[in-house]
């Protein structure tokens, strides 16, 4: 029988194929344009005729983040609306890094990607649909280089100031999924948690902050190359106009409670990370922070606090960052989300690891954190 | 232009024509069979020509809950899938008590009813669907008077024994909404809450107890005119098989805890009752039951604590109530949760009131209440 | 392992149990009520638990229809959506006529037909979505014994008076889904097929003309066990208020084409049956019906002539049958559209056989015909 | 209030800004790329408030087509999934040309296009479905120049080669509604004729031969300004991979009976063009064509053919055209099916005109006009 063909012609499509050789093919990763980091992938393989396809992406202990191989299967999907995990194993010695995967297709064509992609085709719909809720304001921000408007749905009476905004780094699809769980949540009338945010709060919601990555296929960057997340303290119309527009919008209303959602790419854990180490630092605005995690422990089967990422030292924290400028400059209670690449190891899931289901319900818990938060400070 | 007509031939379908005029009717209801509860009401009017109706029920001052009609609005469908409602005002002074009701539906068909329908092909459509997840196993605990199956969903490996179980008052269609959304989330493989649950625990839903009553459009009783809530003391297979099989099967598994659902003709909000009053009561068994109330009334903003039952003082409980011969008999942290057929008070939707839609979402809250539950009392 | 069980409390549901052994079960058909028809059979096995199920039905040689067992394979379905078929054999030597129906299900719960049931729900539901569609206008006919609605659905400007109607026959629940396939096609405003026909004709459609025999699970009659197909020359309020009702609003309207929908039991085909042998026969009035045949024919693969009934000879034809009493009553174009039970034996679907989605799909082809036969007509 | 905001920066966006105040915009049109062609136009308008919006596109006479804009309304979705018109007049002496529009929007973002577009996410999508269909095989036909699969779908066991394919003008996106709806029949286990066609053919289906046009926002040319429907004579890898891959695949198989599926700017109607005046003809050739022409007027209400494009003369035609060269390279019944992208003016349908939705209904009567065109051809 014939070659298996590889393409990647479609939006965040990016694989570089090497060889292929009846069903089996060597692909190693493309870099985000004008970037070294490289990690995202998105390919759809053809000509399947029902063989067991073996893919080796080769080169990986060059990959922005070698840790996120070991443990990690492979998104694979052939309806392109439910995305399961392909067996895949890792070998460090093998070519420079190798993650095998393996999978028998049931049909022809068979789409595999880092994560389940959350295209801009989809991210119009869910903006399409948001904007047509009652009560639900459509604002755009501003405009990245590729031209993409930056979209931002508001809702919501109440006094706080709430910014929910993902995928600065766009290959971290899993926060457009989450975005659109929350979406659902703030814009169904029936919704007595989204009832009671939308009284309590003023909600700014920036599904993709960098659609350009997206639409490209990017990992960690825009247009240019350039890492949204360490562009905060600084961003220029030349290479961040997406934080330049945000930021400025944010000191158009203040900012009370922000999340900034991500992924991460070798944790197995859904974690939160807070601002410590900000010039600003106070113990109790720390604990509005660390208050809100507890709430969400207890709440969110998925999230979890022994796993995570180290605190910076007094003084030491990297306003660059988003989560970090926010709070200090606003006084915010300020965060960074990050699910898992791989799966929460408390709670495996064999059949789709971390998934777009998951977390489109963990922003329902995190919302329901959120109300919780905002009562018992009033207590 | 001619009289609507006004049809109850079809499940759960009840209501008596007096007179009907032009787009006018007077309406009473109907009592259930061989009982002198009625509440319920179910029916069709037809060539409306998109004339203003006005229907009047009459005779409600000797409704089961009279109380049940002030600020109560009709519920009322075109498409027999959203279920709005209908401006509806009640005058205790007229024609011993009639709620007029004014609607002016878009085409020649609408359906009024007192909550929201859940039928009988519904129930079967739920009961396929959840038997055909992997991991559930269906049980037929007996077969009700009208020859109907009574059904349960079995699933989870853990050794806490729930049992769920709703619709002992058929009317209280909204208890098995609140079935349908809670069997969504322990059916669901990708939600994490309904993982953890399955891990911990071993459920018993019975989402509906009392389909003869349902099917024949009762308020309150099964088909021989029996008030199945207060047949738990001795239940009979002449008179209460349903209640006689169910607790059969309790007493097969044993129970820990035990959630009975119904709705509330009087009350507009959302709470609980437990088992105050049985002879073995004990402070350390009821607070178990208050520390779920106090989680659920913290994680869920359809929840509250302030309106509710009076508690039965010591030796008072009934225990023909399922609650009380529940928590008696097994020790089992057992409660009635209670939903409005009105609206909760503290977040009122105008277009729907108290909703299919409300209902399987604070399904999800009580499971999520029960998660922490059980983790907390581990800690 | 237990015994499996088996229900019919639900919609239409039929069938006597003899005996159960493990997952073996010995059954028999029941009367429609008051008559000496049997026929349909729908019931749900539980407790499966994987086991391949056998299941005989026996004593077929006293059904009403003994010819259609052989070559005949029983519906099944898991999820009471999709109807497949369980491969049966019939034996005419085994106890009085034997149909042995294997299937091993997937899940606990599995249903069984005789035909893809169409539920009292479902019924509503069409009624419902269709009456809400502009220019379609909802009337009732009259009722059942059973006090069920007769409903009538109408629409088209145009002067050629068309009566589609079907389910006489309960138990042919194919009609009511080729009802279903017709309305969508009427109703959809985006059809242009359903627009042209709405600019010719007045539409008058009854989707079910035996509401009480189809919930009880009848083969062949309505609540009292009359033939409603044999009632047409003298139709009464006592045993057949339904053809009474339809044919007084045909004595209103008139009807310039008449297709009453069935389903037959032993002919692996679909065809039509006309008129011959009415008193005011003539070659001219006969031509018309033939010519719609023709057409037929020649547009839709499922439809065929070589096979179907004897035509009755000269003044022979019995006048209690509504496409004879039509023909004659109103020189209509009548014509009786029969679908199989068990297929279509030029065009074979070993897994499903005929199904509801084929009987939607001939219902378009009819229509398009019809529009075909009218546009020759005028040239 | 602020001004709308106009954006393009998605799936076949175009459009160009000139000046915006308050809710009126001037825009006009973007050539294709490398090209002077000019019609398509796909933008966003966000910030509407709810107000009139009043668009106007100028300098529409020197577009591709100005007999387009007389009598043409243009496509807008608040949704993104039902497409309406806007009413929009044409004044060829305003600005050279200008088309108003004027919409007032439910919320604050509303799309616009020249017809309801078909984006490369839903061809993913509808390649990835039909691709999973049992007895579908998947081809992929080459590669366009901005790096596209070129896919084709295949089924069916017969000897008849069936060549189906559109979208060669890449603004014309109701050939690959058609093309959906051709995959619907041909795809669906339950639909006969589509069982029946699989029978005695064996079909080819191209549902977009020039996705770089597509997704570039052309009207008429792919990714270098070529016209694609001028190339079937002499393609090159260098401006037409697209022919060239289809002609080469055509060249393996032969083809019996070919459709090329496309929109007309300025003709209301539904219309097939054939091949008169290529060398090779005959009449009993052209017969073919005329028989397949007159059965699908018989059929589909939609189609007609007093109006069309004139027939070349004697050895006159064009063999640069895809219908011409298929015709004269392989003797094909090869036709090019012409929909329109105003209305059809015998049907019109003020809410929609012409529409995906009757795109789709139109490739049904389109595969019955083919299967009664095969069997009449046998007997
Ligand atoms: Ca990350
Ligand atoms: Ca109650
Ligand atoms: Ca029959
Ligand atoms: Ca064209």
């Amino acid at each position: 029988m014939s070659n298996i063909t590889i393409d990647t012609g479609f939006d965040s499509g990016s694989i570089e194929v090497m060889t292929v050789h009846q069903a089996s093919a060597m692909l190693r990763l493309k870099n985000d344009h004008q970037s070294e980091f490289k990690q995202w992938f998105h390919f759809r393989v053809a000509n399947t005729g029902g063989r067991e396809l073996v893919i080796k992406i080769v080169g990986l202990n060059d990959s922005a983040y070698p840790a996120g191989w070991p443990d990690y299967n492979a998104c694979v999907s052939e309806d392109r609306a439910f995305w399961g995990r392909a067996p895949s194993t890792f070998d460090k010695d093998e070519e420079g890094g190798t993650l095998t995967i393996r999978f028998t297709p049931t049909c022809d064509l068979v789409w595999f990607a880092y994560f389940a992609p959350f295209s801009m085709e989809r991210h119009h719909d869910l903006v399409a649909e948001c904007a047509s809720t009652e009560g639900v304001t459509y604002r755009k921000l501003g405009e990245t280089l590729d031209g993409q408007p930056l979209d931002c749905l508001e809702m919501g009476e109440g006094e706080t100031q709430v910014w929910l905004y993902g995928r600065q780094h766009p290959g971290e699809s899993m926060a457009e999924w989450w975005m659109e769980g929350a979406l659902e949540v703030l814009g169904n009338p029936a919704d007595t948690l989204g009832r009671a945010l939308r009284e309590k709060c003023r909600f700014h919601v920036v599904p993709n902050c960098n659609p350009d990555g997206s639409r490209r296929g990017h990992l960690r960057t825009n247009a240019k190359g350039v890492n949204l997340n360490r562009e905060w303290a600084e961003p220029t119309a030349e290479n961040s106009p997406e934080v330049l527009a945000i930021r400025n919008a944010m000191d158009d209303t203040g900012v009370h409670f922000a999340m900034d959602v991500h992924g991460d790419e070798a944790i197995d854990a859904v974690f939160l990370a807070g601002f410590e180490g900000i010039p600003s630092w106070s113990d109790e605005h720390g604990e509005r922070f660390y208050r809100y995690q507890r709430i969400l422990e207890r709440r969110s089967p998925d999230f979890q606090t022994a796993k995570g990422y180290p605190k910076s030292g007094p003084g030491k924290a990297n306003l660059t960052i988003s989560t970090n400028q926010v709070a200090e400059r606003y006084a915010a209670t300020a965060m960074t989300l990050e699910m898992p690449f791989k799966d929460n190891a408390d709670y495996p899931d064999e059949l789709q690891g971390w998934s777009p289901e998951r977390s489109k319900l963990l922003a329902r818990d995190c919302l329901g954190a959120l109300l919780e938060w905002l009562e018992s400070d009033e207590g």
